[in-house]
Formats: C-alpha cells, structure tokens, sequence
C-alpha cells in the first residue's frame, strides 16, 4: 500500500498561497459549525519521525478558535498510567461533544513503538487491534468525527531532514538515539505501519496517507481531509431523522414471560441471624487477608453493585467494605451523569474509576443504568441501550485483559417484599431519607424493569465477567452470598 | 502540649454502646444536612502509625451515605505529581459543595514524613507551613468545613500495637522499616507534631488530639467532634444575612480617576508592518530555542493573558505559538465555569491546568476573571472578589515557588478603537462569529471595567508575578511587545 505513494507530490506556491487561506477560513467555519452541532472530533497524527507532525499541528492550531481544541502529545505512559489499562488514558483525553482533540501520536503507539522498540508481547499488541477497533467504534457510533492521518516519508528523506536537524544546536535534540533507530529499521517499521493501516481504517475512522515530503501540498491535504470529515458528520446529522427519545413500552404480558431467570429464583433462601454473624465474621477476616494478597500481587478488582430499588445494595456493600483496609478499596456511588459527563460518551465517566492494580473498587450502581433506567425512562435512544451490551461487554473485557477480577452482583427481592421496605421506610424517622417519589415511580414500572434486567443478565453475563444473582428478600443471605462470592473470585485470581 | 494528654482515656463497653448507635444516626443526619446546604467537608487523619486511622475510617464510611463521600490516602507523590506544585494534588481532590472528603494522610506529610524521613530542605518545610495555612483559610473562607484529627498514642502503645500486628500473618505487612523508625525516633516525630499542631491549628481549621489508645473512646470522640464541626458551619449559614450579588456600581466620575495607570499609557506606539515581520521572526526563533532549554531545565512557565474585547489576545498567542512545537506548550482557554467548577473553590479548576515542570501553559483569560467579569457583573459577592487579590497572588507565589514563570498581559485599547474593531467584525462576514451581544454589552461598562482592571493591576503586581501592560491599539507593537518579554522573562530564569 505504502509503495504506491507518490513522495513527489508538491503544491506550487502560487497554487498553495491562492487556496490555503481560503482553507484556513473554511476550518474555522467548520470548528464552529461541529460546536454548534456538539460533534465531537477526533484528530490523530501518526508517521515517520521528522515528518513534520509538530509543524502541521501549530499549522491546525493557527487556524482554529482555541476555546474548542486541546492538543494532547503522547509519550510513553507514566507510572500512574502504568496502573490503569492501558486504553484509559486515551479516554480521559477525549473532547467533550463540540470539541476538538489533537493527538500527536496516539493510541496507535502500542502496535508501533511498543511493538517494535519496548518488545511488548504479540499477545498484547494483537490484543491492541481488538481494544484499538472497538475504541474507535464506540466513538464513531456515539457521533464522534475520527480522523487520522500517517505522515509518510522516504527513508532518504528522513535521513536528509535527520541531518539537517542535527545542524543547528536548537533543534539537534529533537534527533537522538530512538530516530536513528527507526531510520536503520525503516524496513520494520514500515511492515508494522502497513499492518496497522490496513487493519485499522474503517469507514468511520479511516487513515489518510500524506505524502509529507512537500510542507505546502501537505498541509493543503490535511486541512481539505479534516475540513470534509467534519463536514461530512454535519451534513448527515442534519439530514438524519430526530432521534425519538420514549420510555419503555410496557410489553403484553404472555405466558412465556414468566419463565425467566428471575422467576425461578428461590426467594425463599434466608439465613438465621446465628449462622449469618458466624460465617460474616469468618468472610470478614478472609477478605481482610484476600485485599492485602490483591495489593502485593497488583491484582485489580471492580465489584458492581445493581439491584432493585430497597433492595439492599448499601447495606451489603457495608459488610463487604467493613472489614477492609480503607486504603485498598474506594465505593463509587453513581448517579445521574453530570453536564461534562453527558458531554461524552456514556462510559467515559467509568474509565476515570477503573480500579488501579492492587485496588479494589466498588461501584453501587454503575454503567449498566444505560441498560436500565435509561433504557426504562426513555433518557437515551434505542439504538444507544441496544448497542450498550455490547459496549459493556467489550469495556469489561478490557479490564480483565488488563488482569482485572470483575464481580456483579443483581440483588433482587418480589414486589412485595420492596413494598414492606418502602413502608418501613416511610414510617421510621431515621430512614425517611432513603425513599423518595422517585422510588414509588420506579415501582411502578416493576415489570419494565424485569424485562430489562432479564435482557441485561442474559447480554452481559460472560465467561470472564459472569453475573451473580442474589436472592435478596432475606438481607442477611444476600450478604453472606456476596461476600462468599467475592472473596472466591479473589481468591480463584490469585 | 501533647504531654498533657491523658493517653489512659477510655470508654466503658455499655456507655459506648448507649452513645454510639445515636452518633451514627446523627452524623448521617449531618451529611445529609450540609448535601441540603451545599456545605463541603474535609476531613484529615494524620496520627502515630497504628494508631488507628484505618479503622476510624472504616467506621466513618459505614456511617456516611456512600454518595456524598471519598476517601483519599495519601502516600508519596506519583511521578506526575512531583512535576506540579505540591499542593495540586490535594486541590485535585477537594469534595464539591454538599460532599465530603476523608484524607487518610495529607499535605501534612510535608512537614512530617518528608521532613523527617525524606530530608526536605528546611526552606521547603517551611515554606510548605505557610502554603498549608493558604490552602486551610482559603478553602475556609469559601465555607469549606475542617476537621483534623491527630490520633495520639505513647511509645509504649505503639510498640505493643507493632508487636501484635506482626504476629499475624494477615497484618504483618502493616509493620515495616518505616513503622519501626518511626517507634525508634519517637521524640523526634513528637517535637515536628507538637510544631504542627501549634503552627496549625486555627479558628477555621483546629486539631482535634483524639486519645486513641482505646478503640471506643477513641471512635465516639471523632463521632462528635466531627457532627458538632459539621453543624456549627450549617447553623452559621442558615443565620448569615443572604448574600447579596449585585453588579458593580458605575462609580462617580471624579479627576482623580484619570490620573490610573491605564490613562498614563502611551496607546500611540506603533510598528511598521516591515519592522514587525522583522523583530517576530526573530523573536519566534529565539522562543523556539527558549522552550526546548525551558524542557532540558525542566522549568515551567505560566503566560496569562487578559485584555479588552478585542484587545487582541487571540492573534497575539497565536503570534507566540507559531514557532513553537505543540509538544511544549498549552493554549488552555478560559470561559464561565461549569457546574462542577462552580461547586468548587474558584481556584480549583486552574490547578487542574498549572502547567508541569518543562512545559508552558499560555492562559486565554485566566483567574482574574474573579476581580473583572465576576466582581463587574455580580457573580461573586463583594467578599468574594476583594478575598480574591490575596488569593491569587498566594496562587501565584505558590507556582513562582515550585519554579515556574509567570507572566500577565493586560492587552489595552481605547474605547473608540474598540469600537472600530467591533464594527470591523459586524461587518465582516468571516469574522462575524467572534462578536456576539455580550461584547457590545460589555462595551456599555467600560468604566466599570477600567476600576475593575486598575485595581486587579495595583494589587496583584507582585515581584514574583508582576504585569506586564501591553499598548495595543496597534496590534503589532503589542505582539512583538509580549513575545520580547515572554523571551526576556524565561531568559531570565534560565
């Protein structure tokens, strides 16, 4: 593909100097066009070491209103980073909806410089392709204009610029050790950069070679690409049908409803208070020992918290955190997303609290309320909750690639065992807080509810993120079985 | 002073159990209070090791709704954190108004840990004591409740305490090194406590020395402590008068008012356009060669710009940008805060964007939005922005201390360029967007702003961060004008 390249093309001054500012203004236009219309773009710079990467970035930046960009340089990940799967940085950098972000280099590193200088594994760089595919999906599929361009140049040629930068004393640094190299594996590295483009440009996030030789034509290339793509994501916009936005129907009750997972669930299951304050006590102690072991072992673990409203979920969350190390564990509360969070893709909030390696981290509720409420209440489209199964499953396989142990529990209890809670609640000063209209609102939906948590159980319980339900009209057996549960897979993982 | 404590304090099982069970209802009843008062909390647990911070906190999450708290252990900076100021790290982890944030350890490691067991120069522990009582009284002042407890136990206890950790295999690891040097340099630890607690303990951020030697006793006294500190602050506000937000009167034109720094300005100066791409060139080669020597002494360099509409602050950043490499610098746009933002200290969210060692962060409008558009039009209150002078300029001494450069333009035009710029834009098709009903309102409090801007120049002129006016009815001079002192200001720190 890459020999196919004219290397020679080049852009005339007069030609350059007659179209450029036009251009200039024309990407301006855009960048208020996609704020306006709150697309998200996403603009990725790859290529050859002094390519001209940097120069064509200021060149952007020039152009562009800085209230609506950020340009985010990529270099190796830091120690913090280290700790987190690696994809995860790139989502804390994403634009909110109407932004632009600008990576100079990107996610891309892991199947080039960490493939080919750092030895990371085959496992993990063809594990990269899989994560890297699903990313830009996501992104595409939520609105989100990706672009991405590789900067190509000859080998003589960057052998050329190399020792024209090593010439001047200001700019000689930018030539070391690593560039040398890649010029000496130009060969290699052009395999993998091959590899990488044909595996990776989608109709959504296609690369663009640019032929990099000449600063005028490539300049004049990238603004043009840019410039349409954003276009492009407008114009459909405009021309698509509103998106309907409605609560969930509630389906005909059919006899086949009846025969799902959580109906066959043993309600009845309960534990005498004896026997729940013997065996907590035992599960206490062993998951005070299990979260040191994860912390040496650098072992991470997410435990998600759902369940029916009263059901439970604090109450058990208490047994299961009160006998940790606050160090090594954090509860994360979620509720409705914020205005910022709203402003990007529905799991963006979630991969700013993927747990650490070592830590543990406990979500009570979590990104299933887009398959949930969301789905229930009408707060996103069809098309969103539908494509969300498979979102989630791709997110979680992402944290146990990266050695994650995942845990999720529904806790479920009969309708009207919910409506003793309520009333109790209701009725006692102390706990009046705990329930509020919306709960009575939600209870009404009860049967929406059932289906979409039998849809959920059924789309997102996978081999390496498996769901437990938890029989929870008696609190204490629901405790001891997350407990019990928990400390298992901790311990299976270690 | 901590001799005085009476280490033998304890609680009897049955009076603790009377207590207890109450406490917890009235601390969730707190929480709940100051969610309903947008009150933020934070809470600090500094103490002997093994004196039972851990455990403490644990209680405290079992008591708290899990949707209005984090917990936060501090332990050594990470890599990135040690390229920012120090205190970023614990701006970054504020509770917004109505949450609360447990510090398990916190900024006073500075003048404990890495004093004594790091060899913190003596100039940087100092230093940290006062930057430590900026933080604790600015977040005061903002309404943020403080509570700080230090869990006091003898040598003798701690040493049991170690003993009896390391006999189980679950919590030996809990005892290391550090754990044992601490024991043996007891009196050492006991003097940098006795100096923090004295140096610290203010009206609006007091010590609480909590006798931990006994689990009960220990437990109930933080209970209270913290419910009582929590309630004060929501009885305060719900009896403070109601704020009053107004915008800034139109002062009475006096002659004493002509005689400001901005009437003194000599808005004639000029550049011929032929001199001007003359000087820039220069100029952006010189910067060029400053920001990679900036990068190699890992300097960081902090550039604000604030002007009139139209003033020019745009085209004269892209002017200093231009030559730079994008992997360096940072554009980083200013614009009304946000929902969480407003949640916060108003300081907070340009913490997030202090630039890190080696890197230039250029501000397009910055925090003296505080002391124009806020004070001018009534978003903060009259305490607010006259607070805000000593704020920033602590702000600003706390980055110029961590080694970084500042440097403010003030962009000045007079208002009859003003408006042919703006009329230029009106009539510009392409330039229309850049002017929109909110400049031309603006226009209308020049005066206003003209205070607003003398009095933000008189009083946060400081010799580490001083001002730099720019005479920018000709845009050129203004540009070569800042980008000269921009070079001559990281000239000067290199």
């Amino acid at each position: 593909m890459l020999e196919l390249v004219d290397l020679d093309k080049r852009l005339d001054e007069d030609v350059h100097d007659r179209v450029f500012p036009e251009l200039e203004i024309r990407l301006g236009e855009c960048q208020r066009a996609a704020r306006a219309a709150n697309v998200p773009v996403v603009v990725v710079f790859e290529g050859w070491d002094a390519a001209g990467k940097g120069t064509i970035i200021n060149r952007l930046t020039q152009a562009l209103d800085p209230r609506g960009f950020r340009v985010h340089p990529i270099s190796a990940p830091n120690e913090d980073e280290r700790l987190h799967p690696w994809m995860g940085r790139f989502w804390k950098k994403l634009p909110p909806a109407g932004a632009l972000a600008i990576f100079d280099r990107s996610w891309y590193g892991r199947v080039l410089t960490e493939r080919l200088n750092e030895g990371l594994s085959k496992r993990r760089w063809r594990e990269a392709y899989d994560e890297i595919q699903q990313f830009e999906r996501q992104l595409a599929d939520a609105g989100t204009v990706i672009v991405k361009f590789w900067l190509h140049i000859s080998r003589k040629e960057q052998r050329k610029r190399f020792k024209r930068l090593e010439k001047t004393a200001a700019t000689a640094w930018k030539v070391g050790k690593d560039e040398w190299a890649q010029s000496r594996h130009y060969d290699r590295w052009l395999a993998a950069a091959e590899e990488m483009l044909a595996r990776t440009s989608t109709a959504y996030a296609p690369w663009t070679v640019v032929e990099a030789t000449d600063a005028r034509f490539r300049r004049v290339k990238v603004f043009e690409v840019l410039t349409q793509a954003i276009q492009t994501e407008i114009d459909r916009r405009a021309a698509a049908p509103p998106v309907v936005l409605k609560p969930m129907d509630v389906p005909e009750p059919s006899p086949t409803d009846e025969q799902t997972i959580l109906d066959r669930l043993d309600l009845t299951l309960s534990l005498s208070r004896e026997e729940y304050e013997k065996q907590l006590d035992k599960l206490q102690k062993r998951l005070f020992r299990l979260e040191h072991e994860m912390y040496v072992a650098r072992v991470p673990a997410a435990i998600v918290y759902e369940g029916a409203d009263a059901g439970g979920k604090g109450g058990n969350i208490k047994r299961l955190t009160a006998g940790l190390d606050p160090r090594g564990y954090e509860v994360v509360p979620v509720g409705p997303p914020d205005a910022p969070e709203k402003a990007h893709h529905f799991l963006w909030r979630f991969w700013r609290d993927v747990p650490k390696a070592g830590h543990i981290t406990i979500f009570d509720r979590s990104w299933y309320g887009r398959v949930l409420v969301e789905r229930v209440e009408g707060y996103c489209s069809e098309d969103e909750w539908r494509r969300a199964y498979r979102e989630i499953n791709e997110f979680e396989r992402q944290l146990t690639e990266f050695g994650a142990v995942l845990v999720k529990f529904w806790l479920h209890i009969d309708r009207d065992e919910q409506l003793r809670r309520f009333e109790a609640r209701r009725d006692e000063p102390a706990k009046q807080w705990k329930i509020t209209d919306d709960d009575w609102r939600n209870r009404e939906k009860w049967r929406q509810y059932n289906v979409a948590v039998v849809d959920m159980l059924e789309k997102t319980s996978t081999p390496y993120a498996p769901w437990t339900v938890l029989e929870a009209n008696c609190k204490l057996h629901a405790r001891i079985k997350a407990l019990r549960t928990v400390a298992d897979a901790l311990e299976a993982a270690l």
